[in-house]
Parts: structure tokens; C-alpha cells; sequence
């Protein structure tokens, strides 16, 4: 018998880099981006950004904020790395330090851009075609001069509902953008599409693609089977299995009650590790024993530090077992189904947490 | 006017330090614990693991894991430091190095201590009295020698349901614990609350308690005003406020619909910052101008980086306003309830992220 008390993340840069070449492969005509903001959705924005640049020779990085493009810096010496929140007086000395390009989305961040500018960096405007964002709205685009035009080094917009295949927001939102360039920047290289645009085909995909919620194993196109490779995977040690007599409670309030005599084990992992508590008497976790895999509700309200879960029906389980919470079976898009929520807000939320042993295949 | 792009936490360590103080009074007969497990609920468990032991005189603190007693040894050289999850392979060193306090919680825990003991450690029996979750139960009890009893040196269980004052299952904990105290470990001091178990008066308060949520301004007795102070602060720029034109949608697979001319606000956070999705078209954010309080709804789906929000009626706002997402007026309390949780759950998510320009006031 084994005893673990920490749980295990495991990240597949060997499947990461998979679903990064199969998506270049589908927008063969673009630019493929790499989109590594929020630490790459949790993941590790150098480790990824690193692995991007060496082995898929990515040159082209988007993040959120200055202070993500500093800390790939090193691992992306000459790449061009965009920042979608744009500029600010809090962020200018890091653009100019790392040499960041920021996307202009509004006239007044324009406007300090003009007072600001950082010689050698042409910056990216972001205009508005239907997701009421970021961007500049078209009266904001009638105001610019042919000057202001011409500070400008690419067009970008970003789709609303790109992983909804036939909805009417994608082709508005196509039309308005496609218009939108030819009236006022005709010159310009444009990019539309994220990862959800790339499946929409090569009209949303433009001159640049910028990749990742797929890249990251998430299904951007849920009308059809997921194409892309699982890449996080997530388990957690069986602390210890008991008897739950019939009529007993368990977990915070006492939200389940045992209508037949159970058994229950506890796993050693929480919402203090990023599993939502939305997933309290809904979820499940797997286990596999005797070759099998076996499912396994979970019971009572996920704690911070524990989750319970119904194993009267798992054969053969012992303490010091493997819990199994994210894998190819049960991926991200499935907890967050099953959670309320998407796939991408899961995994930006785990890979933040530092009680897990990480590991990085094919690092 | 401004342009900002980063978001801002404030943590602020006097009121903690005040809540820990109030807290320990409630107890005056008892040993105050401090909870900093998940990284002081995302706080920082350095930097309030120092602050207690420097300016509070704390000497006993509770982790959930090993490594996170490993994280704060240095700061708090001479305390004692229990680790609830217990001890395992993966650990066993760590105690060693770091000089901890397994809380065991099973039998074949306690099996795996017998073979690893650490010379000059006794470890805690955390014992089941109604959560269901870890500890011994009676029956796993009855099975432990007279020599085996004399291994630990305290014995704890755990509260479901402190923070419901008349909840049937306080007496029932309290009654189990106080039996199976009596009947297997009548020497040893016992611990039975947290925080919420303090609220509920001397006999739940036992010989040490256990000091988390309520010091980090949680009220974790929620069936009377708040008496704790606010701990965490935080806020976000507005990036950009445009029209919203009647019939126009707003965010991703445009949830929401403009009845009527609206002013909307871009806000420079999201969910890859920590603020729940679930507040997606429900919660609510505030912004301070001609000396009062507005309030706005959060409108369309949160996106990882931003938040779009109504400012119809917020007069004389403008870009690189400050948008107040958490403060004394909308607490941890009140953003879990809106997001359909609790703040525990927010606190340990929102404190991870790195994306946010710190300050601890009163460091």
C-alpha cells in the first residue's frame, strides 16, 4: 500500500505542439500566432512560448498585458509580441523595454500613443464588428486622419460566436470587418480569427491567426468531435476509503445524505487547487483498477482542500490510489460542462495553483 | 485624463491582524491557530504567515500540505506547523527538512507513520464526528492500542456546518467529538473549530482553534452582520466606455441584447484574473465619481480578460476610472453569493493571479 497526499498535473507539450501544427495546417495562407496570455491559460507562458518559438518556430506571440510579453521576453528574443489590452501609463516603460507592440483599441488610447510613441513599434488597431468589446466603433474610425492611418502596422477584430458554426454574428461580423478594412485600412495586413475563426474557413482567416484556446486542447468547434490532442492531464491521491452508513451526511451543510449504506473515499485535491465548487454533488472523477476505468460521483460540497466521492461501485480501490480528474476521457470541456462553465476557465484556474508536482512531457 | 491596463489588489494586513486579534479574544481560553493553507486563501502565505508570528505572536499555524509548510518555515522559525492533508511518500522528507506536524487521518496513514515516525515529532489524530470527510471514525478507533493512543499529541475534528448557529449537526459534532475525546484520548488537548466554530461559543472553542476564513474578513457567520474587517481590495481600469446602439449584442455568443441606447464600460480584468464567469450578465461592479457610489451590471459573458458593464446611469465617468470590483461596500461574501458560491472559493482564486499590481498595506 501507498500513501501521497499531492496531486499531480501533468502537461503535454508533445500534443500542444500537435494541435499548434494542425491549426497552422488549416489556415495554411495565415500567419500562425501563438495566443499565450493569462500564463498560457494557465499552463506556463514561458515554458509554452519557449516550446512554440524552438520547435514549431513560432515567431509571433499575442498576450494580454506588458508584464506577460516581459516575462516570455527572453524565451522569444526577436518575435513580435502583441499585447491585446493595449497601453497605459502603468505599462509604457515595459513596452519599451521589451519591445512589446501594443493593440490600440480606443481613440483616447490612440491618443496617448501619439504622445508615448516608442520609435520602432508600429502598433496594431483593434476595431469593433459585433462583439461590443474592445475596439474602435466605426465613429471612432471617421475621425482618424490618413496620418493616424499610417501609425498602424495590421487590423484586427475578434468574433463573438465562432465556435457556433451557422450563427448569423459570424458572417455580420465577416462582412462588417472585411468593409471596415477596405474603407479605411486598405494597406494593411488584417487578422480576425482565434482558433474558433480558424474552423470557419479561409474567409475568417485573414493574414494572421492568433491560436489558442485549441492549441491548449479545448474544442473552439463543439458542432463537431473535438479534433485536437488532450494536453492537460490531472490526478489526485485516494487519502483514505470508509464505510458511509445509510442516513449519514457528508461535506460542508450537510448537502448529501446516504439513502443506502456507501462507501466513500476522499481525494486529496480541492477548490483550492482550481476544481470549481460549482462541480459539488454534480461532478465526477475516474479510477481505473482491474483494467478498467470506473466513474464516481462526487458527493457533498467540494471543500478547499478535498473532494468526496460515492465508490461503492469501483472495484478493488485502495488508499494511495490515483484519482483521475482531467484526462483524455474526461477533458477540460467536459468538467466544464459539467461545472457550468467552458473548458478555457478550467484550466486558466488549475494551472495557477502551486501545491500540484508538475510535470511537462516532452519539455 | 488616464490610461491604465492593469488591475490592482490591495491586501491589507492591519485589518487582518486586527481580525486575527478579535478572533483570539472570542477564544480567550484557547490557543489561536492561524489557517494559511492554499497560500493564505491566495493572500500570500509568507508574507501573512510573518505578519502574524511578528505582530501577533502566533506560533501555531495549520497548512494543508507539506510543501506549503516548507514555504513558510523560514518566516516562522520556532512555531509549530500542522499539515492536514497528513504525511505520505511524497512528503515524508519535507516534514523532516521543515520540522512538521502530520495531522493523520487514517489508519493506513497511521500505519505509514509507525514505519516513517520523525524523532521529536507527534503528530495529531484528526478524528470523524459528522463531515464525513477525513478522520478516524469509531469503528477505526476501537482498533488502536494503548501505545498507539500515546503517539499523538492533540486530537482535532472538524465543524460541517458552523456557520448555521442552530444547525442540528453543531450539537451532534460537538457531543461526538467531546464522547470519543473522552473515551480514546481523555489526556491530549483537542481542537474542534475554525473559524465558524468560535462564533458558537466556549465549548466548540476546545483547547486550540483554528483561525482562517473569518481573518480574511469572512463571514463565517452569516446569520448575523459581519463583525470581521475587509482584508482584499481590488480594482480594474476602464480601458473604454462607448455607445451601445439599441438591438446590439455584447460578448461572447451574445447573451446579451440592447433594449433600449446604452453606455457601456470595458474593464481591463476577467476571469483568467480570478473573477468568476458565473457572474456573467448577473454580477455587478462600481465605480466612485462626484463623491458617490455607482453601481453598474456586469452585462454579456465575462471574457478571460475583460469585463464589459452597464455605465447608462454611472455620471461623469471616463477612461482610466477606476472600476471597484471588491471593498468594504461588495465583499468576498457578497461576489460569492452573486456568483452562486462562496467567498472562500473566490479569495483562494482571485489572490493567484499575476497579472495584478500588488500592495500589501501595512507590511
Amino acid at each position: 500500500m501507498h500513501i501521497f497526499t499531492r496531486p499531480i498535473l501533468e502537461i503535454n507539450l508533445f500534443n500542444l505542439l500537435e494541435n499548434f501544427n494542425q491549426l497552422t495546417k488549416l489556415a495554411k495562407n495565415s500567419i500562425p500566432a501563438a495566443v499565450i496570455k493569462d500564463d498560457a491559460y494557465g499552463l506556463g507562458a514561458e515554458i509554452v512560448a519557449k516550446t512554440l518559438y524552438k520547435k514549431a518556430n513560432c515567431r509571433h506571440f499575442f498576450v494580454a498585458h506588458a508584464i506577460e510579453g516581459e516575462r516570455i521576453r527572453n524565451k522569444v528574443p526577436d518575435a513580435q509580441i502583441f499585447v491585446l489590452q493595449g497601453i497605459g501609463e502603468d505599462s509604457l516603460a515595459c513596452f519599451e523595454q521589451n519591445h512589446l507592440i501594443p493593440v490600440i483599441s480606443s481613440p483616447q488610447m490612440f491618443e496617448f500613443w501619439k504622445v508615448h510613441k516608442i520609435s520602432g513599434i508600429k502598433p496594431v488597431i483593434h476595431i469593433e464588428t459585433g462583439l461590443n468589446r474592445l475596439g474602435f466603433r466605426e465613429w471612432d474610425l471617421e475621425k482618424l486622419s490618413a496620418d493616424d492611418i499610417k501609425e498602424f502596422s495590421m487590423v484586427m477584430s475578434h468574433l463573438a460566436c465562432g465556435d457556433e458554426k451557422d450563427h448569423f454574428m459570424n458572417k455580420h461580423q465577416l462582412e462588417n470587418f472585411n468593409r471596415l478594412k477596405q474603407k479605411y485600412f486598405p494597406l494593411l495586413p488584417a487578422s480576425l480569427a482565434a482558433s474558433d475563426g480558424v474552423f470557419l474557413g479561409q474567409d475568417f482567416q485573414q493574414d494572421m491567426v492568433r491560436l489558442g484556446a485549441a492549441m491548449y486542447g479545448l474544442n473552439t468547434a463543439p458542432y463537431r468531435e473535438n479534433q485536437m490532442k488532450n494536453v492537460i492531464y490531472l490526478k489526485a491521491p485516494v487519502l483514505q476509503i470508509e464505510d458511509l452508513p445509510q442516513g449519514e451526511f457528508v461535506g460542508y451543510s450537510a448537502t448529501y445524505r446516504a439513502n443506502s449504506n456507501r462507501k466513500i473515499a476522499i481525494i486529496s485535491i480541492g477548490y483550492g487547487d482550481g476544481i470549481p465548487r460549482s462541480l459539488s454533488n454534480v461532478g465526477k472523477v475516474f479510477f481505473k483498477s482491474k483494467n478498467q476505468l470506473f466513474e464516481a460521483r462526487i458527493i457533498g460540497r467540494i471543500s478547499m482542500d478535498n473532494i468526496i466521492c460515492d465508490v461503492t461501485n469501483v472495484e478493488d480501490l485502495n488508499v494511495g490510489d490515483w484519482c483521475y480528474l482531467l484526462d483524455d476521457f474526461y477533458t477540460l470541456d467536459d468538467m466544464g460542462r459539467d461545472a457550468g462553465t467552458i473548458g478555457y476557465e478550467i484550466v486558466s484556474r488549475i494551472g495557477k495553483n502551486t501545491r500540484y508536482i508538475r510535470h511537462y512531457i516532452n519539455e
